[in-house]
């Protein structure tokens, strides 16, 4: 096979097949193909898009280009072992919530996870706040622990779709990273080399993430569901606000303790709503029993029964007994998390407070997350040092009315400079709306800006307001 | 200046500004910018294109990025410094014609060529057939020659527009070489390194040529006199047809033996009129005179009072006399060019005959300049050495009636083996027509196979087919 072949044949709007991008991904790995060559493919690639055939075929071989596990014989029962995966946010520590509840249910859960890079975190560096944790599992201490434990997380290794990891360096700089079949292909490529049979995906859309308009976003989780199809596994895709950052805590340690709340049936109401509309997408396509009863036509019914099953697991306290029991099986001291304020915390904290009446109408997340950055909390470089104890609790959020003197946020930082920077950075983040004003404020206006709410398809959930917008299942 | 915001300024369609572009050529030639985002550039620059302006900034930026010569003061006289480039061909020996015929008319032409690559023979090549000619100047040297014989043809140095000789090289094997802005600047950048006043562009047109319809070249060709237009030169361009082999001669001692017969007043008929054309667009460009005269509404009398002085030049001896005198200045023998049959002939010629009547309908130049490159005569790769005896005399061509038993070509080879399979190639290059068939078959049907002739611009003569399908001037 010819290389400037291909790239033409792209570039003319062709199809590939699935040799052909198997040629070009064993090509990245090998180094037998030049990054100028991948470079001008990838370029065409944007510019051509792909079939869904292509983006499947494209996702397994670059699933196919390292090691790649089969978790199937690890499951203790009939139950499939489910993977869940977010396109990054702001203050998502979703993992740790339903992760535990998942497997307080018999599903079992393996998961590779990622570090955080600029405004957005990543689940390995929150975990690792916990003393002794460690996300270094051999690909034994993996599998034993699913079977021992139902639930790991482990750091991805370099092994693990290597072609993703080449390719996605090569867009970084080459101006091709916005191409939904090469976004596509790069996560859904991990989550298949990873092994798991069922995926559920929270594609975050709005502002504060890499989708901007729900119309993108829908397209992105539309054809990951596609491909996963395509891969044999099954999977469901949400579409899920991301304007202003979830729940309260932006921020390692913060977040760990907003997760542990959250699992002892606290936490702010968005975090529990995300947390329990995504675990009851594991349950429904991981347990074979409910599973049956959706496709035999109960979508209600199944959801239905899913939703109890993780309220259970959390009244239960099944739920945060998983979460202490994976914690001490990968190192973690149990005591740390067993309650409140026992994770180390910042030494300098400054309170932000309203100087009038008013409605919070906008909390741009990422400027939170690049905040959160700037007291060390996140990175600015691939290998930069974190410090797992700063960070930002945000009280009050988008529509929510404040009183002259109420607490907007607190900055938790290393040192009285750091925290001044970041409350700085924080106060801009926030948007307001004088309550005696012209217009009056709907206390949804900043939530989901660009992107117009898809009823139809978010479950209208009485008067609240939904986080999911949309909902996509293979 | 950020390389990935180019790109990515360039793939969402935005327009470059001159200091742009020239970061970007800079980079190419001190290395600073890598070669894959050199190609995503050059891909997104194939997807969106350039503007007028865009193209003319980015070939000034290219030409500026190594030697550039200034040959103003070298010209003898109140006339203009022409230069003449044709966009390849098979058969296309007209620098060997029209150079001396302008500087017999007094215009100093001095010009950079290249080597033939692939079926597309170079003017470098052909002169190289006469014992002792060399192309090797140093700078010193062709401006003597230009100043004392007022014509001189060196080969194209490396430090002349080294951002082109980078980019075409990575254009070649990424894909995107065939963009018409990428293609003007290749062209006119180094034109304007080398440094003429004015320019006569050969774009040829059909299924011998890159450009294969009429409006591409077109296109091509009103790029590159925008670009000179902006750049302050002259440029007339003239596409020309190139379905067939131009004159009889492929080869390159045949073709400099074509090229003196045609000096010497014969030669193949649409050989002397694309000489003629060119020669005539020349003086128009290069001599105040007749530019004037043009400029002053007398396009047609310009035009005539031009082509006059170029037949005169012929009849006279004088074109010829020019020649020689380049020749000899070269190094060459003057001796071998004096008279016919004094260049090296190849040791085997084979004859091919027709077998019945017919009229020829077709005769496909890239395969007949395939055939040539085979029989040891072009060059496969870079470098390859060439026999300067070998290659086909196309006795009959398009149009022409055939009885059974004519001469349709004679193939000239090395040995009978490489002979046997060039006649094979070059009979398979021909389509004929039986004359006594259903359709009567137009002289004309095979000549310019996809592309509707321009007659507004072509300028009818009388009967007879212009080889000229198309003029843009500035």
């Amino acid at each position: 096979m010819n290389v400037v072949d291909l790239i033409t044949k792209k570039r003319d709007g062709g199809e590939h097949s699935a040799a052909e991008l198997e040629f070009l991904m064993e090509g990245i790995v090998q180094g037998t193909i030049p990054d100028y060559q991948i470079a001008a493919w990838a370029m065409s690639v944007y510019f051509q898009g792909m079939t869904a055939a292509e983006s499947t075929a494209l996702t397994l071989a670059m699933a196919a280009s390292g090691e790649t596990l089969d978790l199937r014989e690890l499951a203790r029962s009939d139950k499939l072992i489910v993977d869940k995966h977010s396109s990054g946010g702001v203050g998502d520590k979703t993992t740790l919530t339903v992760g535990p509840i998942a497997a307080a249910c018999g599903l079992p859960v393996g998961k590779m996870s990622g570090r955080g890079l600029s405004f957005s975190g990543g689940t390995i560096d929150k975990l690792e706040g916990i003393p002794g944790w460690s996300a270094s599992l051999s690909t034994e201490q993996f599998r034993r622990q699913l079977r021992e434990v139902g639930l790991v997380v482990a750091a991805q290794t370099a092994t693990l779709a290597p072609a993703d990891r080449l390719l996605y360096a090569l867009r970084d700089v080459t101006g091709t990273v916005p191409s939904l079949p090469l976004i596509a292909g790069s996560i859904m490529s991990k989550k298949l080399a990873a092994g798991a049979d069922a995926i559920v995906l929270d594609v975050k859309c709005g502002q504060g993430a890499f989708m901007e308009s729900l119309a993108e976003a829908r397209e992105l989780a539309e054809l990951m569901v596609s491909i996963g199809r395509g891969a044999g596994r099954r999977v469901t895709a949400l579409v899920t606000a991301m304007d202003q950052p979830l729940g309260h805590a932006v921020g390692n340690n913060l977040e760990v303790q907003e997760a542990i709340d959250t699992l002892r049936g606290g936490g702010p109401r968005d975090f529990q709503q995300l947390t329990q509309e995504v675990a009851t997408e594991m349950l429904l396509l991981g347990d074979p029993e409910l599973h049956s009863e959706r496709m035999a036509g109960g979508e209600e019914k199944g959801r239905d029964g899913s939703r109890r099953r993780v309220q259970e697991a959390i009244d239960s306290g099944e739920a945060f007994d998983k979460f202490v029991q994976f914690v001490s099986a990968q190192g973690g001291d149990a005591a740390a998390v067993a309650g409140p304020g026992r994770l180390a915390s910042a030494p300098v904290t400054v309170e932000l407070r309203a100087k009038e009446d008013a409605v919070v109408t906008g909390l741009d997340a990422r400027a939170v997350g690049l905040a959160v950055v700037a007291l060390g909390g996140g990175r600015q470089r691939k290998g930069d040092d974190i410090d797992h104890r700063v960070g930002v609790v945000l009280s009050s959020k988008v529509g929510d009315r404040v009183a002259n003197g109420d607490l907007l946020c607190t900055v938790h930082a290393g040192d009285m400079n750091a925290a001044d920077l970041a409350a700085e950075r924080v106060l801009n983040a926030y948007s307001f709306a004088g309550i005696h004003g012209l217009d009056p404020v709907s206390p949804e206006a900043g939530m989901v800006r660009g992107a117009a709410r898809d009823e139809s398809d978010a479950g209208a959930e009485g008067q609240e307001p939904s986080i999911v917008l949309a909902r996509i299942t293979s």
